[in-house]
Formats: structure tokens, sequence, C-alpha cells
């Protein structure tokens, strides 16, 4: 999604009870006052009976303003029934991520260098880490990088975790990034920065939930190694996935050769992942993911 | 497709010029007499200034028969302009396909297996060899085999093709697929079949065109092969593209053990092309195709 | 491995304690009596302090006969200490297989074509089926089947068991292959038929173990679904990985979906880890494996 | 490969004409001095008659200096006849790298932040850029840049061409890598560079040689695009190919959704690439590499 005025989208996301009908009633809304459809993405499921939907409308015929438009959808996503959930992003809007990190650097310097070469549909605001080591990478990108040290104790860690919180908070970010942050979040925040905070975490999920999972896939043997995207729920690394992805490995690669060809898969999951959150692509039903990618 | 009444669906597809209001329209039609969508499928191909659609609606749904649906929706197609360009299929009508073979029989043992298993959403009507060696293992199937001889000299091929056409066209198939059939096919019949003839080729294409091309991916020292599903066309292995994969290789494999592992592929980049173009969700646009998977 | 004269070949495959001197002390031996060397493979396993080999010299430059050279690195085999464990196979020998199976087909039908075409190197000695619906098949590819019931009572299987255990043994497999089998083998069967019973598990191990694992992979959501063929053991899909395999699927993917495409990675992972057992390019250490493919 | 003493090794890399024997001399030399191997990968080249090898000896278990290893080295080669073709590298000594880019950087952000990680095995010493846009990415990793503008007019560049070789020379590199440089090498810098020039191209080779590789691929609708690195000869893009991969695209992926999909292969194609050079991974014969990886 770029913000050039021409290619400057209206995004409708909407899930709903399906039945007859929607289709029609939603693009015959659009057709009404001339609206182009650059995408469109639909969905019935059946083991579930719900219907998603992600419209991409170009802006430049759509004759009035955003608040307008919202106004005027309201009408009709009401007649799709109470339990419809809806968004309309403008894809000219600035979007904005904050990112957690720890020591290891590779996901944080591949995003600060997407955001730097126009592919992270997104401005990095602030990197927030619990220890200081990547201050320096991020600064020199010329993003804000701000140090909360955590105790020991992950007793200890509620003032720690409240700290994170505002400077996260202050920025009103659309993403909230656990680029290999390593500490979980208590279940709080969990639902705080519920359908906003994304993980990546370094296997193919559900295998290897929790610590050191190179470590795990070695001592199973597995013949490949992966990554998953997904969003933070408060039970560990059981949030719904946004993307995996994995690679081949053999005999001959050790745990510390996973962890070095783990990071190709990790950073380009966590890009992808990300990027489809901030475009609207992705609608969350239960533990599963809609991803019109 | 499955062709238990309750799964029936009468399928859409269409390509026109694009503009705004196309899908608002098709899917109020359907909307009037109550159709529900199981599957729809949409693209604006920005660079041919195309649109392309299908839609798969539940044909218990539909309150009149395949004939009389058709003969409302000309009216529709007709709004959307003279280029358009439409197809309403019955999934539960049977499809039916003609194979051509030569010696190599793991894509045709592959494919009777499937229609065996039900996996291949048609029955495969009969086979037909330039060689006699794999009419045991058709018969074995249940499927009639028909030897054609081929003369060496390709100037005196004619009559040989000749009657391939009559024994292929005696079963008006839907679909008729060189798996493996290592014979140039005349223009004429190129034409004869257009849309309907499938060709696997053993390489990743526009890669290695023509014979051995395993052989001319060993020389390369290419580090992946692959296998490409495409419709004919009179220009040799150019026709458009409906599916490719690849596998990845290494130094110590040689042509031989490139051609063993790349029938894995061929095998399953055909039987998908193949499901794909008999369940209507391939539409071709120039040398490009749509693919609705 | 051809079986032609020219090709054949005299495999090593030997594991014992690693320490400096091995390789030399082995391809001395070999180099003694003009052997040629046709493949190589070595791993120095450094978690586990072992070493693994497997070396592939051509018969022909062997100047006396198997047992000889059984004998003659014996006395090698023995200076390498008394954990070595060593096999000698004759690549001109025919392999055996038995093939359990229950009423899905896929794997089955895959395996009796390439078994026809000249790709497994073994021949199918007999199919032994708890259901009688794949007899046909099976006796159509000129392979005898066996239908052996079993009660619908787990606890009442002993004798069912028994019966399959005596026709598997009447042909002293090489290899016992479960291809859909959809039953648990008695811990006495897994310890009888050790390192040879190798199973096809219709999931990315360790995810999703034990029944319906694509109905598990839905419910999880997962973007990938894979395919793990393992030596049995007593613990439940928990055995030694020989192969594993994935594909991408989407949420427009239902579980019957999965099913489906899921096939054409456990006909393939499948053929492959079996083929590699075949082959003697296999050795199991505790829970992993190493495979010189 | 790592610095540390205890992990240091010293890797021969060896190609001969095969006869047998070679890997019996080669590792009772090793054996010898009680060397410790390991990593040993050996390979017969059945269609060229050629044998390849590499082995990293644990250098703490060498009793003398890599010049002495080297010296006695000799002598062994010269047995293996005058075409033999060796090199012995310490893996404890530092490697370097220059880096040639133009004005797409992320390929450039991607090794500087591998570098900065320690996940290359070698420093960036210098970046040479024919456009002066990267200058401040460079510079912030604490890397030298250079800006070396090109005349328009491509019979007029040799004096810039002579620039960068004498900018390049000052650091005698191991690997001058073409991180989308985007201008054809002079055939004399292949030749001066000749196994050390490293390029990213944007396509599968050998589809869609030259310039536009993404739109190629647009125009002829392939269904996966991939990335290719190799070393530069004289011929454009026709190098012996180091490594590949691809990624699945699809319809609605339009030229510039390539061009920002297949950044994601480009950059880890070519971080795998040199990283397999810089460890002495890579054996050339002709037009095909074998890699140990």
């Amino acid at each position: 999604m770029s913000s050039a005025a021409d290619d400057r989208r209206y995004v409708l996301m909407l899930g709903c009870p399906d039945r007859p009908g929607i289709i029609a009633r939603i693009t015959s809304f659009i057709a009404e006052f001339g609206g182009s459809i650059m995408e469109a993405g639909y969905h019935s499921d059946t083991a579930s009976g719900w219907f998603f939907t992600r419209q991409a409308v170009k802006a430049a015929t759509v004759p009035f303003e955003l608040a307008e438009l919202r106004d005027r959808f309201a009408a009709v996503a009401a007649e799709l029934g109470p339990e419809t959930d809806w968004q309309l992003l403008d894809s000219g809007a600035r979007r904005r991520a904050v990112l957690l990190v720890s020591r290891d650097g590779h996901c944080l310097h591949d995003l600060l260098g997407r955001a730097t070469g126009g592919e992270l549909p997104a401005t990095i605001e602030a990197v927030i880490g619990n220890h200081p080591d990547l201050a320096e990478m991020t600064r020199a990108h010329g993003v804000p990088f701000h140090h909360v040290p955590f105790p020991k104790d992950p007793a200890e860690r509620g003032p720690a975790f409240e700290q994170v919180r505002e400077l996260v908070d202050a920025h009103d970010p659309d993403a909230v990034v656990l680029a290999r942050f390593m500490q979980v979040l208590p279940a709080e925040l969990c639902e705080h920065w519920a359908g906003r905070a994304i993980n990546i975490h370094h296997s193919f999920l559900p295998s290897f939930v929790g610590a050191r999972p190179y470590h795990q896939a070695y001592a199973r043997g597995v013949k490949l190694i992966g990554a998953t995207c997904h969003y933070v729920t408060a039970e560990l690394d059981a949030g719904p996935i946004i993307e995996q992805d994995v690679i081949r490995i053999d005999h001959a690669d050790t745990a510390h050769d996973m962890v070095r060809q783990g990071r190709d898969i990790e950073r380009v999951v966590l890009a992808r992942g990300l990027r489809w959150h901030l475009e609207g692509r992705v609608l969350v039903h239960g533990r599963r993911t809609v991803v019109f990618d």
C-alpha cells in the first residue's frame, strides 16, 4: 500500500455470520457511489458458518471523506447482524509500530532496514529493550531506543512491564512487535494489546513451544525447522497464527547451526506477517486467521 | 468438487474489461434468486485492465435449471460488454479426460490411481500411446488403451496424428492430457484443442525448453529442478502456465538422478494443474493464467 | 542402486565412537585391494561424540566375494572398538518389502507404481490389509493380498496381529511398511521389527501425534501441513524420523481439503524415506537418524 | 567457522582426476600426525571423471604451523597428478569482502547486519557505489563508502571501472560482491577477479537473463520467482551457480509486487552463497559447482 495519492485505498475488513446476499449488499453499496474495487477477498468458512471479506476501494473514486464512508457503511453493517465485526482503514494514514527486543538483533535489524527502504508500511516509532545491547543499532537508524532493565526474579517484573506499557502506549501503535523479546507478557498486557501484539516464535508451532526450540528440534531429530508469526494471547505460543515457514536441515546441522539458519526464516516470516497485519489483511476468528494476501 | 447432491455447484467463470460495479452486478444477480455463494474469487488485473471472477453457487439454492441460469446470466454478461468471455459449469456433470502417453508411465499411473481413488474430478475415458508399453497398466485400471504407432520420420506422422485426433474427439473430452507424450502436436491440433490440451514439461519453464531438459539442467549446474503444467499452443513449451513447482538437487545428483527425482514433481504438478482445469479454476488471458485455487 | 552388474556396489554402513584416524583406516582397507569408492558419506556428531560413515564400493573392483569382504572388514571394525555397529549390503541383492494397509489406497498405489516402474529398489512381496478394500488394486499389480480382519475391541486384536506377524515374517522382508495402516503396533511387534518397520504419519511430527492430524491442524490454524516417515517404536509416532516435508495451505482449505492435499506429501515422503532405507542410507542413533542421501 | 581458538580449523579443498585410493591417501596423511577431521565431504563426479573433497581438520590437533602443513601436503598433492588443484585455508584468518552497490540497498543492509551480528565469516572492508544513495546506510554501520560516478555512455565507463578496481584491490579481498550493482563488469575485471567476484541475479537462472527479470517473469506468467548467486564470468549471468531459491507468486502479484517479494529471496540466496564461498565450501569445475554445505 503506497501512500501516493493515486494508490490510496480505503480498506474494508469485515466478518459476520454467513447468509446469501452479503457480497451483493456490500458491493452494491460501493457501486452506488462509483467506487472502484482494487482488491477483493471473500471467504465463507463452512466449519464456523462465518463470512469474511476484505475490499480495497480506490480512495479517488469515493466522493466523500472517510468519516462519512464509515457512517454510511455502518448502516450496511447493521443489516448484517449484531455480531458483525468491521473496520475501515485508510491506506494513506501512517501506521505506527513499536518493537520490543532483547539481545538478538537480527529481526530488529531486518525491520529497521525494511522501514528505511520503504518496504514496511509503517514507521518504527520506538524500540524498547530489556538489555541495552541493541541501542546503538536502533539509533543508527534514527529510531529512539529505551532500555528497561528486567529483574531476574519473574515475580518482581511488574514495574518493568508497567514501564514498557507506558512507553508503548505513548505511541498508540498499530502493532506492538515482540521481535525476539524473550519475555512472556503478563496476561493483562496480552489483553490490553489484543489483536495488536505480534510475536515471532522460532519454531514451527505447535511443535516446540517455550524455551530453546532449536535445541528441542535437534533432540527430536526433525528434518525441517521453522518459524511462526502469531498474535500474542495469554496462553504461551498459542495465539492465532498469521504466517509460518520452514527450511530443510540435515543430520550435520547442530543446534547452533539451526539457530543461525533459523534466523533467515524468522526474519522473513515476521516481516511478512507484520506487513499483512499493517495492511489490514488479517482477520481473526477464534484460534484461526483469515489472511487475504 | 464432489458430485454429492448437497455439494453440487454451478460455477461461473468470467473475464471482461474492468470497470466499477461488476462485482455488484454479478452478485446482485445471484442474490436476487437467493443463491448461496460457496467460493468467490475476484481479480482486477491492472496491467491489462481486465477483470476476472469465479463463483461457485450452491446448486440447491438455485430455483431453476442450469439452462435457465445460463439464459438469465447471458443478459447480465451482455451488460458487461461484447468482449465478455464466460462459462457456467455444473460441478455435478461428469468430466471426461483422454490421456496421450509414450513409454514413461509415472504420470499415467499416478492419474489412474487418482481417478480410482476419487481424487480426480473426471473419468479417464481412454489412453492413447505411440508405444504399446503402457497398455497393460492402463487396462489393469479398467481403462481402454489404443496404440497408434508413429513413423520415425516426423514428416510422415500426419496420418498418426489424424488417428489420434479421431480417437480423442470420439470422447469429446474436457481435457486432452499430454502425460509425457513426447511428441510435438501439429499446429492444427493445438488450435483444435485450444484451452483443453494440457502438457507436463519436465523443467521449470522458460528454462530448458525442448528435449532432455534434465540433461540441460545438469549441464548448466542449477541447484533446483522443476516441472511445468501448461496449456498447449503452437509455440513449443510456450503456452500459458497453469502450475509449476521445484525440488532441490545438489552436485551429487547426476542427470539420471534428476530424471528420477523430477518424476515426483511432474506427477504432482500435472495432477494439480489438471484438477484446477477440470474444476473451472483456470482463466486464460494472453500468455498468463488466473488460477482461483 | 541399479542391479546392473556394472553398477553393483557393496555398501558399508558403520557407526562407532569418534576418534582420529577412522576414515584413514577404513579407506586404506578399501584402497589396499584397489576398491573404487563411488559414494562416500561421513559425519562426526559432536553432540554424541559418535562417528558415522556410508561407503559404496564398486563391486567389480573388489577381487573377492562379499562373504570374504565381510570377514576381512570384521577385523577392521574390531579395531574401532566393541561398540562399533556395521553392515555390508550388496546392492545387487534383491530387497523385499511387505506392506500393511487399511482402506486408504494412495500410498499403496504409489508404491506399487514405483515398483512396476523400477523406481523402488525392492520387490513388494505381499500386501496385508485389515480391510479387503485394496485387494483388487494390489492384485491388478500382480502382488498377493492377504485380508486379516481386526476385531473392533483393541483388547481382542492379539490373534490378528499374530497372523500379520506370520504373514510378514514368511517373506523375511528388509522393510515392513505401514502404508496408512491406521493400527498401533503392539510393543512386541515394534521390537521384533525394530529398524525395519517404517510408518508414514500424516503430520509434521512432533505436531499432531495420534488420530486425525489434519483435523488437529485445521483446528490449530497452521499455515503449512506435512508428513513424516519414521521408524516405528513402541512410543506412538515418536520413532527416529527419516524424512519430512510440508505444503502450504490457507484459510480456505477445510480439513477435508487438507486430507486431499496431504496425500501428495505422504506419497512422496514415504517413497523417499523407504528408498533411503532400502539403499542403506539411513543410520539410527538414539532418536535421531543420519541420512546419507 | 568461528575464530575461537578451540574451533579453529585448517580447511583443505581439492579437486583432481578420480582414481582409487585418493581418500585413503589424504586421510592417512592427516591420521599420521593425529589430525582430527571435523567435517569431511567427498564427491566423485562420474560425468567428468573428477574427484572433489573438502576436509576441515581441527587446528589444535595439527602439531605444526599452517605453512608447514602446506609444504607437507604439497607432496601428497603431487602424487595425485599435475592437474590437481588445491588450497588450504585457515578458518582463524580474517576474511575480507568488498561490496559493489548501486541504489537498491536491501542486500547491502542485510549483509551489513549479518557482519555486525557475527553471522558473516568476513569483515566488510568497503562499499563502492556508482550512486551516493547508500553512503549513509553504509557509514552508519562503520564501513567506508566510496562513490564512483559512472558516465551514462557505456563506452566511457573505462576510467570508472579502473577506479573501482583500484579501490577494491587495495583491500586484497577474498570476495568482491556485486550486491545489486546493476553494471556489467568488463571482461578483464571478470578475469582479474575470477573465482572471487560473486553476483546476485534476481531470477532463477537460466531464465530471464539480463535486465528487468521480474518484468520478464510477469510477462511470461510463471508461478514461482527466484534468485541466483553465481560467480561472475565474462558471459552475462552465465557463471557457475553457487545457490538458488524460489518463492511462489500468483496472478494477483504485479511486477512491482514481485520486486518486493523477490528481495527476500535475493537477500537469503546471496548471504548463503557468500558464506559458503568464504568458508571454502565451493569448488568450481567448468560451469558447475560442488558445494559442501
